[in-house]
This record gives structure tokens, C-alpha cells and sequence, in this order.
């Protein structure tokens, strides 16, 4: 079922709670592919009813980004959504989201400071706000969120966490293509050549994995070993390489504890992220 | 019953919900008066449950503000709740209600430009952090705040509007001793002396009540005649007197809409706040 105001989805979803029903949550900004999918079909398995929520954001958007040319299409995003079992799509127009003299705003600090954050100004208080939003409008007992945005993904915990707001956030495993380009929305934005190049994140990223895996622990190096490999690829180029604390988010100089390398690379204009999370104990 | 935990008061009104019960809460700081009386007593007739908060919040006090000295005395105000009727008193440590590392704030600009959010520097963050916690923990139908603080109604209500927090903001008249004091927990710093020239406050509103009935339209004019009054008071420094719309608080020059007169007068070292709603239509 489309649905498409608030006041719609609330009474649904106030009508599922009487009858003691549990409620999975999978905001996205469509554009689906399989990442969301595995996100949908994980809500799925774990809840009785799921909401998929399908809204270009714009306060999450930085002027000179791609709003504008985002991918959009619900019919599609409707069908998959449907056939991995949701029980409602929300999609709902801008202005039924935000009011012209909107004045609140949610921020996450420190968190926010590195990466993605210190490169799109503003982003992640627009992802803060439209998720806190979404949180309260869905009220669900558990949210989906893919790892591939782990920044986000740390900001989000800290807000819920932070703000007491009564929901599970679950994050779910990267999904890739079988040539190892992490799945993402953005990838439609690449012309053959750059589909090929695109690979080198992923690629940067096994080997810094290896490397790891035999014993190195110096993330100094660690990163070295990244920007050499996408140093060799002619049409990337490097937005950042970080090796951090999984949880603080802060630089790392000695491996000790569970880390993560993100990286932010441009492939021509296209701006693409991956990144893995080394669990010191389990190797 | 008095709770001090969140877990634990999270299970309570989930058992409630459950039964299909409707929950209003008042937040407060403690140190009852029949101000707040007056908000759990419309609290219980409108509900079927009633929590109230108590709970003196760090985060809205300045560096040099009361925080410290600020009345406690949890006995005496779980007494006054329970004969209102409330049912749970949710008294937290402030380490139950914020972490070490906290770094998520919610703020609402442009209505906290003006008054006590320009003379209280970061109260107002404060103060919406403290409410989206407290409404995403006790998740009530209606939550009831005095007109007294008219600013931080008009600000919670902006708050919950942008977040799509799902409750109803009921705001409840001015409670006043009999000789026309708005009832305050920070009368009590008052000396005898100090007492008595409080009522400089409400007096001064009385003669701009008194001229708008009697057709005065012009703010600079009615602002002078409260300027006036408060300025025969000897022990009275004013803070601010403002003439400004009621909703979105902005300055009016010439009255033909709802407005709002707050103003605040640092009697001695306490800092007093009144004011009055002038319905343009009502007379």
C-alpha cells in the first residue's frame, strides 16, 4: 500500500499496535536496488509489519549536490518493496514533511566532525532531522540501516541513544555486486569506463583487509597502502581515506581495538563511498 | 509511586498503553506550587494516567544562573503530586538522563532569538533537549505546560510541530497569589521586602490590560505606560518588556492581531517573568 500523508500512516500504523502487532522500519530515499532490499527482507523476518519509507530528502542535501538529479522512480521503488514483502510505502511530497517556517533542528556534534560530515556541511543534521521525524511519525520497534553509510549509521545510534527515542537501530551487512562495487543508488550516475574504474574502492579496501589479516598494525601504513592503490587509478579521485575508532569515531595511530576504514573517492563526477569494519579478536 | 529510572518507567506506561489507557504527563523542576497543581489536576481529569516529571534540568541553566541554590525537595512535591492524583512521579539522577559523551542537541531559532532566549543564552536548547527526551521516554496523549512560560510554550509547541512529535501541547493558565503574584518556585528567594515590590510585575500588565481595553492600539505607547510602573519600583531592574505576536513572536508596532506582553524584572537577584495574551477579538 502507497501511502502517502502522515496522518494516514498514523492511524495504519496505530491500528497495527492495537492489535499488539510489532513494527520494522526501512527509511531510504529510493532509487532501490539490492542493499534495500536485504534491509526490507531482514524488517521482514524480524516484524510483523514493515514500513519502507521512500523520500528524497532535502535538508540532507548540500546546494551544489544532486538533489536535483537524484534518481527517482516509486513506481519501480513501490514494486520492490512489495515484492520483498512491505507492508506500506510512505512517500510522501516535501511539503508534507517540512512546514515553510520550519525552525528545529537536530545535531549531532563530535561524531560529525570527520568524514563525511567535515566534507558535506550540513548533512548529517539533515539526516538527523528527517530521521527523527520518520522515528516519531513510525514510532517502530526496529530501524534497518545499511553499514555501507557507517557514519551514519554511528550518528543515528548516538542520536536515538542521546535522545531517548524508543526504537532498535539494526545495521545490516554491505551488499555488492559480484565484481565487488558496493551497491548504492549513485552507482546509475556512472558511464562504462567509470563503472570499471569504480571498482578500485573496493579493491583498495581488500587489500588494507590482507594486510590487516597479517599482522600489520600500524594504520599509518593501513592507509598508505589504500591511497597507493587508488593513486593508480587515473579517474579517481580521493575525497578521504580514514582509519578510526568504530565507535568514537576517532583517529587511530596503533590498531588496538575494533576499527574502521571508510574512504571517499570521486570516480569523474560521482561521488562513492565503501568501507569495512576490522574486528580486532576475530582474526 | 515514585520511579527513578527509565527502564522502569518505560514499563509501567507500557502497561498502561496496553490496557488502552491515555497518559498526560506534566514536566517539571520540582519545588510544586498550585501552579503546577493546576497542571496535574487538568492533567487527571483529561486522562486516565498521569505522570509527572520532577526533575531540575542541568542543561537549561547558564554558567551563572540558580542551578545550584535552584529549590529541591523531593517529599514535599511527590505529596503534592499524588493528592493532585498523579500516578507515577519520575524523579531521574542526572546521570540517568545524560550520558558523559552526549552530543546530540535539538534547537528551535528564531523564536528563541527574542526575550529569555536572548537573555539566557542556550536555555532553550536546554529545555527542548530535556522535552524531546522526557516525551519520547513517557510517550503521553497530552503534555501540560503553564502560560506563565509563554516563550517555552510557543517554542515547545514549534519543537513538537517540526518533529512530528505525536502529542497534544496544552498550555494552562497563569496561577497568581491573591494579591496578583504569578506563582513562581523562585518566589521563595524573595525577602519580605523583595515580596512586596514582586507585585510591581503584575501591576504594570494590570494598567496595559486596562489601556488595551480601552482601545490603545499603539505598542510603543503601551509599552511605555508598563516601562513607567515598573519603573517606580526602586528595588525592581527591568530585563525586557515586549509587545509581539503571539505565535511567531515577532515585535508588533501597531496591535491588530493576538499579541503576547511578557516581560521579565530582576527584583533584588531574582529574575521574575509575567505576562498576558491580549485576544484582539475578545473585546
Amino acid at each position: 500500500m502507497l501511502i502517502k500523508e502522515i496522518k494516514e500512516l498514523r492511524s495504519t500504523i496505530k491500528s497495527w499496535k492495537r492489535e499488539g502487532l510489532s513494527v520494522g522500519f526501512v527509511p531510504t530515499m529510493g532509487a532501490l536496488h539490492e542493499g534495500h532490499q536485504s534491509l526490507i527482507k531482514r524488517a521482514v523476518e524480524e516484524n510483523d509489519k514493515v514500513v519502507v519509507s521512500v523520500f528524497v530528502n532535502p535538508t540532507q542535501f548540500g546546494p551544489n549536490e544532486d538533489f536535483d538529479s537524484y534518481p527517482r522512480d516509486i513506481n519501480k521503488d513501490l514494486e520492490i518493496c512489495l515484492s520483498a514483502g512491505a507492508n506500506v510505502v510512505f512517500n510522501p511530497e516535501p511539503s508534507e514533511m517540512y512546514y515553510g517556517d520550519k525552525s528545529t533542528s537536530v545535531s549531532v556534534s563530535k561524531l560529525t566532525d570527520v568524514l563525511c560530515g567535515a566534507k558535506r556541511p550540513g548533512h548529517f543534521d539533515g539526516v538527523c532531522l528527517v530521521v527523527s521525524k520518520l522515528l516519531n511519525i513510525v514510532t517502530p520497534d526496529k530501524a534497518y540501516f545499511g553499514e555501507k553509510d557507517a557514519q551514519q549509521v554511528a550518528v543515528i545510534k548516538r542520536m536515538v541513544r542521546d535522545l531517548n527515542i524508543d526504537v532498535e537501530i539494526v545495521a545490516c551487512p554491505i551488499i555488492r555486486e559480484e565484481d565487488g562495487l558496493a551497491k548504492s543508488s549513485r552507482n546509475t550516475y556512472l558511464s562504462a569506463e567509470e563503472r570499471k574504474a569504480a571498482l578500485v574502492l573496493s579493491r583498495s579496501l581488500e587489500i588494507a583487509k590482507d594486510t590487516l589479516k597479517n599482522g600489520e598494525r600500524d594504520a599509518r601504513k593501513i592507509k598508505e597502502f589504500i591511497l597507493n592503490e587508488l593513486n593508480k587509478e587515473p579517474l579517481a579521485k580521493i575525497d578521504y581515506v580514514e582509519i578510526i575508532d568504530s565507535d568514537s569515531l576517532a583517529s587511530v595511530d596503533i590498531i588496538e581495538r575494533n576499527i574502521l576504514i571508510p574512504i571517499a573517492v570521486f570516480i569523474g563526477k560521482t561521488r562513492l563511498i565503501d568501507n569495512f569494519t576490522f574486528e580486532i579478536y576475530t582474526y
